[in-house]
């Protein structure tokens, strides 16, 4: 590794809100799965650590051909899912940011994790993992009483959440050392995870990587308002890549420096968060971990979306309804249901103004890990670009039965007065006495007290202002508004792709039994990297005009294969093709030569049947678009036994 | 702009090698076409300035859902096109790049461009921008004689090519000052377009933004491959977004700082160019500019791709086939035949390592754009990697007639004694004679000066050693050798596809004759951002079960729709979803409610179809996957006459 400054724990926290976790939940260790996947993936290139001629760089991956094709896959699936059969409005938006989006959005001053340096060499290690570390061999000392495991289990538990200043108590009273070196280390101190860089020639404008994509569909707003025809709710969506400087990358795809991710912004009422389509997803059961279990009975409970909004577990219809088609995307690419739950975020790690956080975590070798976060946001990052930009990203809304009279303050002011009375600071007093005219309340008790006393003294940032009745006639009338302005609430489903690409992929895995060579990835068709081998029997010349015609047919109705003539024996040519994920392959022998058809084998059972070469193409067709089962297939189509 | 140090001049040129140009060619104006596209593009948000509610930043752009969708048409469909039909490699590499492979690619040195600042204001410009500018207003002054007239049309086809010097010669002549500010600017110096970051906590590893996709595929060589059975020729491809920090960014999609290429590495032997595909592809025509022409005559000459290689024009079978493959694909999504050619680049634009160039060049209202480029890169990008990682990328190809014996020279050392007479550089003469063993006519020419005098004397790097018989025995014999090593020439199409969707839009623009108002976008249906529009003809509630009907019939096929129910008259809403280029709309009206049939109208011709709601989908869905055309409905289904 060219960047080998990397800490060697194993224990994972990372709670602060807006990033990824992987819970520290235990859970039963699978290694062997863990070995296998690992090995099968360098194996067969679907993951390669970048630039590894060069000694490669921590927390970069490259896509070798089969992970790449499943990660277009996936996104292809979830644009279907979720931008399309929602109507979404889909943006693609640049990953290079100015600082003044990123310091609005708080991530300049906030997106950071606590680093600490060994004081003689400068590595640099990430605070809460080598304390964790740390205690961890405490833990498992001999000689701990329960009162010790207890307050050991208790530090475990707070690392990932501490603040900087009891990080460093900790350190100091466990007497954390180097890991690599057993050196002193630095106090920790805060290490931002965005990229830097400038962006033009002058050198002038510092811009950041973006740590998210959302942020894009925020400066957005506007825009999309104005597309979606001014009108609420709308969603909108974007799939591209983000950038974090991890400290100490590792667990492989799980934590990398760059990576995939799908985000979906709902914009809606913060009154009005039912949703119309709610009624399709309420009846479907789910697993809730919720915030209140976590800190008592730790039980997972199954129960149906409809009766957890009702209950009030999970906040409303809306984040429901996307934690719901977040779990059918899930399952439809192939995570296995019980090993799928939703967790939701304790009061300690969401943001002051989130209402609701759920996230998605898969079951894997790592234990849960945190794939898809669900984020009531509120107004917050509306309100503050609005703030920031000076450009109202607000909603008007005009009333449902017509305009309405409603009570005002009228303001005249004389300014010729004010300006000779306050001088330079006049422009203060106006303002006030001008933002009566909006505040119909406050307006009505400005004008009784000077109607009473003749005059007001009023405080503006630091200065007082006497103002008099000469200065300010109010009038109480009535204006005619014709509706309202609002700011959105925003829902928020956030998606790390890499995340789901390795969970289905460790998922998928198994081995035939009897037979550890021979393991299979059992990837659904609409996720396989290729969804069809076509295998010769022998190499016979006579064989290769229906390689070559299947190889057309195919191709051309868009279904992707493989030709595998390599000659080897069939059985090691279908083990192959079973690792990689291949669902289906056709296989020409000698009886193709007599009456133009092949078998046809499913991956997860291998049965084989016979099939006419001309119902090839539709019938896979059918196949890898979830419109027809395996099933189906065997019942139509007469088994093959091969000898 | 926040970003405001950006130059006001508007010929643009840059020729260096392996970066996209605009080409200077003088061509017809098209202000109307231009104007109206990018008034439509702005209007209905296919893409908008990155950031604008900050001012925005200049050389970043967002796509809105329009340019979205077509960008992931165009992307599925180059996939499809490209890597699936001729089973490519496809790779996902990441955009952070460590700086010792842009350093080994040559890019830290000589990617740059030439820059100067105003020596007040400290504005940058493009030295060769501002050169150009200012000779193009000499150029148009009265009192131009022919020769001067022939000389500053000299310099404007020099400046983009101009070194250094040159242009600081030029600047200096012609008295070029800052074009904002009438201030003198600095001599013309090299800025870097790469955007460097820091990967990493630690602050020393540098990293940069890479500026092109290719690298990520040349330092997988190696696992690619292996991946392909260890066999030549193979392509890989990929599809992803590169930076460059453009001193002055301008025309809109056509010069950004953030951007999505799709590049294919084609790895071959270098004496076998041939391609086994070529004669599908051989009597195609096509529009070539020759190097040749550019000094001469400047004639596009009209011939086909196999008269092409035969004529010695384009250099090999694999780069004309790209170039085909390219024309298709270009052809297909829309760019109309007559507005597009390939140009040769001409030997002062071309590296020195490469074989061949072609450019596809787009005509769009800013003239002759490069779209993609297309070169026979030789080895040299494989070559320059490998000795720099150490790491052999390289091809071993066995004989296809078994091993063969070679005559080759045996080398025995008497290493102590040679560890003895060079002591601490003794490693210098060992290498030296260790090599002969690799290289029979060396060490036969070294074996018989030995033979002859006893004693031989050697320089290595800048020692001299004098080697004598008794520090080695060198002994004819022969070896068995089964194949041989070589490095692969590589082949590289490379696609901007900001610049084809930009080009395409222009394209496909046209208003409707007799109403200027009425602008229509001809995409085909592959590439129009939406497939159908969905449209009551009045909001009646009769009606919306229809809308709903056929909306979920549609989205269930995977055909994506918009319901436009807004209530406008229907030739307002037609009118709408042609400037935004959905091709067919369907008309949901009162005839529908008595005999489930709806009309089915073409965005082009305006032709309307009355159709079964049961055929819609099937009839739609072939018509997008260009598998049946309007014709073909037109002669299947009853015309329709709106009133």
């Amino acid at each position: 590794m060219i960047d080998n400054l990397i800490a060697s724990v194993t224990v994972i926290i990372f709670n602060s809100n807006r990033k990824m976790s992987i819970s520290t939940t235990p859970t039963t260790k699978e290694p062997n799965v863990r070995a296998g996947v690992e090995d099968l993936m360098k194996r067969r290139f679907f993951i390669t650590p970048a630039f590894q001629i060069y000694g490669g760089v921590a927390g970069l991956y490259d896509y070798g051909p089969p992970g790449c094709a499943i990660k277009a896959n996936l996104i292809n699936f979830w644009r279907q899912h979720f931008a399309l059969n929602e109507d979404m409005l889909e943006v693609d938006c640049t990953a290079l940011t100015p600082e003044i989006v990123l310091k609005t959005s708080g991530h300049v001053a906030k997106f950071a994790d606590f680093m600490v340096k060994d004081e003689v060499t400068g590595m640099c290690y990430r605070a809460d993992h080598i304390l964790e570390a740390h205690v961890e061999k405490l833990l498992e000392g001999k000689d701990v009483n329960e009162e010790k495991k207890a307050e050991y289990k208790h530090v475990l538990a707070r690392a990932g959440d501490a603040g900087q200043e009891e990080l460093h108590q900790m350190l100091v009273k466990y007497g954390v050392k180097s890991p690599d070196t057993g050196n002193a280390i630095s106090a920790p101190y805060p290490f931002n995870l965005m990229f830097q860089t400038q962006i033009g020639p002058s050198g002038q404008l510092l811009g950041y990587l973006r740590p998210e994509t959302a942020q894009g569909i925020f400066v957005n707003f506007r825009r999309l308002l104005d597309f979606n025809g001014s009108r609420l709710p709308f969603a909108a969506a974007q799939i591209g890549n983000s950038f974090r400087n991890e400290i100490a990358p590792r667990s492989g795809l799980l934590r990398v420096r760059e990576f995939t991710m799908a985000e979906i912004e709902h914009f809606v009422h913060p009154d009005r968060k039912a949703h119309p389509k709610f009624c399709d997803v309420a009846t479907l059961k789910t697993n809730l971990l919720t915030a209140e279990a976590q800190g008592t009975t730790k039980m997972v409970v199954e129960m149906n979306f409809g009766e957890a909004v009702a209950k009030g577990i999970i906040n409303n219809e809306t984040l429901a309804y996307f934690m719901a088609r977040t779990q059918l995307f899930l399952h439809t690419v192939g995570i296995k249901p019980e090993r799928m739950r939703f967790r939701q975020h304790q009061s300690n790690e969401m943001a002051h103004y989130a209402a609701d956080c759920w996230d998605a975590e898969i079951h894997t070798s790592y234990g849960w890990v945190e794939c898809v976060g669900h984020a009531d946001r509120s107004c917050y990052d509306l309100k503050v670009h609005s703030e920031k930009s000076q450009v109202p990203l607000v909603v008007f809304e005009e009333f449902k039965d017509g305009p309405k009279m409603v009570d005002t303050i009228d303001v005249k002011m004389n300014k010729g007065l004010m300006g000779k009375t306050f001088k330079a600071t006049a422009k203060e007093p106006m303002d006030f006495l001008d933002s009566l005219s909006n505040d119909f309340e406050a307006g009505l008790t400005f004008k009784e007290r000077l109607d009473t006393d003749g005059q007001a003294v009023i405080n503006v940032n630091t200065n007082q202002y006497t103002i008099t009745k000469e200065m300010v006639t109010l009038t109480k009338t009535q204006k005619k508004i014709s509706g309202e302005s609002y700011q959105p609430h925003v829902i928020e489903p956030s998606f790390g792709l890499g995340r789901i690409i390795y969970s289905l992929i460790e998922h998928a895995y198994w081995v035939r039994e009897g037979d550890e060579q021979r393991c299979v990835l059992s990837l659904p068709a609409i996720i396989a990297p290729v969804k069809a081998s076509i295998l010769p029997l022998i190499g016979n010349a006579e064989l290769a005009p229906f390689v070559h015609r299947i190889n057309r047919l195919l191709k051309e109705a868009g279904i992707s294969c493989k030709v595998d003539d390599s000659g080897s024996a069939i059985g090691r040519r279908y083990a192959r093709t079973d690792e990689i994920g291949i669902p289906f392959g056709i296989t020409i022998d000698f009886d193709t030569l007599k009456d133009d058809t092949v078998t046809l084998r499913e991956r997860d059972t291998t049965k084989q049947v016979r099939i006419p070469i001309s119902d090839v193409t539709q019938t896979l067709k059918q196949l890898c678009e979830n419109n027809s089962t395996w099933q189906d297939v065997v019942t139509k189509f007469p088994a093959f036994e091969s000898n």
